[in-house]
């Protein structure tokens, strides 16, 4: 097709704009929903997030969490047991005051998380150190009166939210607990393709009720971090006020130790946002709703039998396990390549007349817009494979983003000589503990601290560097990130 | 185990008393949530609900629904635009009025049901005849503000709902679609061991804003009809004040026309009521969470041979498709069977250090309570044929429900003899149409009308048969129902 017939012209060097236009063109959310923030799922959009469910799913199960469904609403005396929790949320819930024409002894409010709606119910469930540890998780609409601006996916007031609950009897298996949830991440963004990085919150930024909490980040192309998941470490601090206690082998009651861990829609976002180019948006093939969409093209006196052919051709690879879409509208082959394209389809397979003959069919990559003959006979082999080489590019380019996407600087004056050079990114550096180095670096960098980074996924370890404070040169071995954030 | 060591006595000939019980005890669902009728979906009765759910999917995705997810939270403003139906849910419904510290402009409403915040959207999506028909499906949760006792799964405020909503060019093509609901319906009834009934609403008990509803109603052991679903012919109520409309092949703007199904966790709810006895809830194999649980009988001394050949049993009857509980609790083989008895897992089996020897497993039915020998070697035919015999024995036992449940009467006088006897049920009859002889008939009956039962599941007419009015006597072929209901 010609490019001058296609309808809109996305150019991923203005970030922003390419994103709005390429959820919108792409058909991954509909927002004219008439309340701001809150957008439609579409049927497409919902697949690819059914996809992303099933992997956290899988990864839960495997670690023995048990699937709950709490309810939406929380009763505001229960919201208000920890103090620190309600601070941190009080500006941003939304108040159900009203059922039908009676006005509620007690408002309610509609979950931003489910700390508050959990918590009184594992005081029942937990009673001794036997109920031990405690592991659930949901998967759940949450919401947040979002006074910024919204953007598809990526700040939303309705927020298609998981979240893991546990209970320990103790804080070694809490930190146990945050480990293996740093390897669940893992696994995700694995086969999501997306590049991550695990910085611990500094104090001031931590959740709301956190002892410390371990945020989980990747870089857009923006070179704005993008927050796409958050494990806290609670100790008490929650089964405190919640009760939650149980009987301990040594016959005396403790507060259970508690930790939490979250992902969001976000995800969907970023795989747009990294992946995604000029011609639409690319989907890992372990999450696209069609891996495989099939293009007849139709010669004359043979449309009937080519049709046919690709018919049999999806049942086929649908048995094989694929997930597969024939595109049998009445349009040219041309115009559907563009609409696939958009929507990032993994691989497209062409099959004509003169493919039936020679029993071959035509796979063309998204990724790398290559196309090459592939034998019928062995399909099912190269359709395997061609899917793990799409996989195995998306995870070298979301591994590249991070590796030149974070620089390390020693000095205010290379950090803003680098910034001048047109470079931006996360600056990671030395940094003394002290407040007023912090604000100084901030400003100078004009970015925020997002924390400290991890030393690798599985030790719980910050990472240690020798060097000095960026702002006051002092000697130590800190090391933390910042960047600019969305 | 002794009856005497149960916990609890269940006594079905005590429904209401009964089903609250096992509820709890099965841990089908958490009552103690601090908001009355708002439950907490346990992790046995969310994978019942999951398994559920799945069932449905799979018949809309086989029908060309496309699954869609939409916003829980309505303006004032896009509810108001049907004004019957605002009548029927104003006394019902949830309001937010605040954001954060703010008061909202426009309150928002939590979604009872989805009409009015999908159709502002269709308006949108349906532009031309192309676009049409248009089958959506939604699986979110609704809220009622329930005033009626709240009971687990059958009268809740928090409702786990399915609905699916469609666009049609004309009217027939809408028929169409309630035929092939009917056909869906059909189908999950069959899945879930449900007995249930197609019966058309008198018109003063219709959807708010339908032309007509199609109830679908189960009888509960406690001879009240319990409805599971509706179907709604909408014809161009909806599409009217929401302005779907669309642009024909004759060059013209049509309306739209409309239908929706919804069925919800009531589904649940009848499984626990129909099939459940005083050993517990009974789990139909297709949605059943463990089809079988294995309890392995540890003798002394070979402890570890028997659990490690359970495990390899698991293994095996997991690869082959089954899902499978292996309890290694170490407890008595007695109260492990209790356990899973009250759960309704169809198939318990039994592995002893003797089965070992013989190269057989013991499979013990939860319907029949039989047990009888399997050969190891056969176990992926035979536990295949057993699993379909449960559900044969479960759908005989449903069937049986309906055919004894319903009796057609000639005259009020043989309807209270009959109701005098001792049985009671769906009272079938024939009605002249007239109000008078309507009431009057509830009122002598102590039922009131269910409606008008459908001839079979494909045709889409009434059934009719030639007889007099209960009331009047007049001549008239309108056959019509009447019950208690929950």
């Amino acid at each position: 097709m010609a490019e001058d017939e296609r309808k809109i012209v996305l150019d991923k060097s203005n970030f922003s704009e390419w994103y709005n236009d390429v959820v919108d063109v792409a058909g991954l959310s509909e927002k004219r929903y008439p309340i701001k923030g809150m957008n439609v799922w579409t049927p497409y959009g919902w697949k690819i997030m059914q996809k992303v469910d099933s992997i956290i799913r899988r990864e839960c199960d495997a670690t023995g969490h048990d699937e709950v469904h709490f309810p939406l609403l929380i009763p505001k005396t229960e919201f208000q047991k920890e103090a620190d929790h309600i601070k941190g949320f009080d500006a941003e819930v939304y108040w159900v005051t009203h059922g039908g024409l009676n006005e509620l002894d007690i408002p309610l409010l509609l979950r931003p998380t489910s700390e508050t709606a959990m918590y009184p119910i594992f005081s029942l469930w937990v009673r001794s150190h036997k109920d031990l540890p405690l592991k659930t998780y949901q998967i759940v609409n949450t919401f947040r009166y979002e006074t910024k601006m919204t953007r598809s996916f990526i700040r939303v007031r309705e927020i298609h939210f998981f979240e893991a609950h546990t209970c320990h009897d103790s804080f070694e298996e809490a930190e146990k607990q945050i480990r293996e949830d740093c390897s669940i991440m893992d696994k995700v963004g694995s086969d999501l393709c997306l590049p991550y990085l695990l910085v611990k919150r500094p104090d001031w930024d931590k959740f709301a009720g956190a002892v410390y909490t371990i945020g989980v980040d990747t870089l857009m192309p923006s070179k704005k971090t993008l927050q796409l998941g958050s494990i806290h470490q609670y100790k008490e601090n929650f089964s405190k006020p919640y009760d939650i206690k149980f009987e301990g082998s040594d016959g005396e009651f403790h507060f259970a130790h508690q930790t939490t861990y979250g992902m969001s829609e976000r995800l969907i976002g970023a795989i747009v946002g990294v992946h995604g180019d000029d011609k639409g948006v690319i989907m890992p093939p372990k999450i696209a709703p069609f891996q495989f969409v099939i293009i007849p093209i139709l010669a004359k006196n043979k449309s009937e039998m080519v049709l046919e052919e690709a018919r049999k051709l999806r049942q086929e690879m649908t048995e094989m396990g694929f997930r597969i879409k024939l595109d049998e509208r009445d349009t040219r082959p041309g115009s559907k390549h563009y609409d696939w394209e958009i929507k990032g389809v993994p691989i497209r397979i062409e099959i004509g007349p003169r493919d039936i003959e020679k029993g071959t069919v035509v796979f063309a990559r998204r990724d790398l817009s290559t196309k090459s003959f592939i034998e019928r006979s062995d399909l099912k082999a190269q359709a395997e494979k061609a899917l793990d080489e799409i996989h195995s590019e998306l995870r070298k380019r979301a591994d590249d983003i991070v590796d030149n996407g974070v620089k390390m600087v020693d000095s205010l004056d290379d950090g803003t000589k680098l910034l001048g050079s047109g470079w931006d990114g996360i600056i990671k550096t030395n940094w003394c503990g002290e407040m007023d180095c912090a604000q100084a670096m901030e400003k100078a960098l004009d970015k925020t601290f997002l924390g400290f980074p991890m030393k690798d996924v599985d030790s719980g370890e910050e990472e240690k560097h020798s060097g000095n404070c960026m702002n006051c040169g002092r000697p130590t071995d800190t090391v933390v990130m910042l960047s600019k954030s969305y």
